[in-house]
């Protein structure tokens, strides 16, 4: 779990991808953020892939089911800060990760995440 | 339906499930709710998982029915207390439980639909 970092922000919790990620690291980061949005009650879960230079398939996929699990637990998740290039080779990859919001930066997704918050 | 109890809170009926149901005890609450549903004119259903240590598919189903039926007598469904481990387990089979509202705890979930029907 070296290359990830999360952090409380009040009702957010700050997931920061800091290098590649193995399929264990991966998985791992599931069931930490998913225990974690639980336990923290937390509104919604901001993941910063700025530091990624490739997604691959399973990473997409975990991306995915922590967001679906994180909707079972009542979190919004939203994904900031991707690449450009990650972004065309997650479409020509067919991963266009439905049910995943998406942000350009850090501050973006706060907003959004608040703004989801306030609407309840 | 021992398993199961079901409380009249103002216009919501609170489901609690304390113990593991087997298909004929989700359908009979199923029965028994959405009739409940049609006799109290309530405006939404709270159903507290947190007792289950397991959610298998034929109840995910039948909680994803009752939704569909509490809808149509236009009463929202909102599941809460769900373990993460409970919700990662639902994710990985891909039952995402769409069309049902959650939220972390009871007090939340009777937020969640009180602030529902004063919006209407």
């Amino acid at each position: 779990m070296s290359a990830t970092s999360v952090v409380e922000l009040q009702d957010v919790l700050l997931v920061t991808i800091q290098g590649e990620l193995t399929d264990e690291d991966a998985m791992a980061l599931q069931e930490e953020l998913t225990t974690n949005v639980a336990r923290s009650s937390a509104r919604g879960v901001l993941i910063d892939v700025s530091g990624l230079d490739l997604v691959d398939s399973f990473l997409a996929r975990t991306l995915h089911d922590i967001a679906g699990a994180s909707a079972l637990l009542a979190a919004e998740t939203v994904v900031v800060g991707m690449r450009p290039e990650v972004a065309i080779t997650l479409v020509e990859l067919g991963l266009t990760l439905p049910g995943l919001g998406t942000a350009l930066t850090v501050a973006d997704g706060l907003d959004r995440l608040n703004g989801s918050a306030r609407r309840r």
